[in-house]
């Protein structure tokens, strides 16, 4: 019926398994793009450059600051995450759905700039499951697990400012609701004008 | 996850199948509850009092709106069209999603009155098939006709005060979407605040 393709955002608390879900969104369907965000962190273990992120200097992200080439970026546990512009902007002309995976802070300054963006958040079933998956995890250390649950409550405040939230308790299951939600996002009068004034004309036309 | 029912209002220029379409949804899942509008009109040939609508008179129409009896009422081709309140107010209580398949006027008042309600407009895939529907329908004249094509005109007027549309192109297929943008619409935040809460007070408790 339409169409552009929209900016979707998802955000989560870390160990709540959003990147195996993006992953499976992007495998079983084929109207969505991923945004690489670019970011000053070490690579951990297995991450390469240009997959999971492009790995910069602070000084090359300093840099594409000045040059106007991120559409977001944000400051995060003392390193720079930002999302590169040129590729957000290809793919949405393509009529391709784009996701960015970024913290609550990206978040909301794409809805500030993209008011038409779609906001979603992933949940987990519970606290408790939370910190398990996050200790499960096994590549990181205490401290830096607490400081995730620090910033999680810290981020839980925000969650009013989501157009939707899931939880992400099995991967099938959630992968296809994150779909259905965002073809429902599709199914607004506001994205589909074209269709609409076209039946207006018709209806006009036809009398 | 959650929760209370949704009231979801179904509008759509006569002749694009929303009463098919309504009784499959109902058909193939299970937490809808259709409401049975009041009219003063008469029966079409088939139509059954207390099934597709209740058939009262102007008089019992009126006693029922000076009782408060009805979440919302509507004047359309000379009659009375009405949502009794009593059975809304139960199957929400009941965790049902209530849908109303009232037509815009009545479908604008209920967003007043209740403005977490949803909106869905059906549209047909084009004018000239609508045309086609009505008058293949064969139970109208001619003068209906063209008054349904000038109301359909006039309807489409207020399209984009409805949260979402769907095309009723394929019966099968836009089953499936409405009922996707109903789920999809038990994802907002606001719609889960209860389980938000307690993933809050876990994460805060856990630290």
């Amino acid at each position: 019926m339409n169409q552009k393709g929209i900016l979707i955002v998802v955000s989560g608390f870390a160990g709540t398994g959003k990147g195996t879900l993006m992953k499976r969104l992007l495998q079983d369907y084929d109207n969505y793009a991923l945004s690489v965000s670019m970011t000053t962190r070490s690579p951990r273990p297995g991450e390469r450059d240009g997959i999971e992120y492009f790995f910069v200097t602070k000084e090359a992200f300093e840099e594409k600051i000045a040059q106007d080439g991120l559409v977001e970026y944000a400051c995060y546990v003392g390193n720079y995450y930002g999302t590169p512009r040129a590729y957000v902007e290809e793919k949405l002309g393509e009529g391709k759905d784009v996701i960015l995976e970024i913290e609550i802070q990206g978040a909301l300054k794409i809805k500030e700039k993209f008011p038409d963006s779609v906001l979603i958040f992933v949940m987990p079933p519970s606290g408790p499951e939370l910190k398990a998956r996050l200790v499960g995890r096994g590549t990181e250390t205490m401290d830096v697990i607490e400081k995730r649950m620090s910033r999680a409550i810290e981020e839980s405040q925000g969650i009013e400012h989501y157009d939707y939230i899931v939880v992400n308790d099995d991967l099938d299951e959630c992968t296809q609701r994150l779909h259905n939600i965002i073809c429902s996002a599709h199914s607004t009068p506001g994205r589909n004008m074209e269709f609409i004034n076209k039946i207006r004309n018709e209806l006009t036309q036809g009398n």
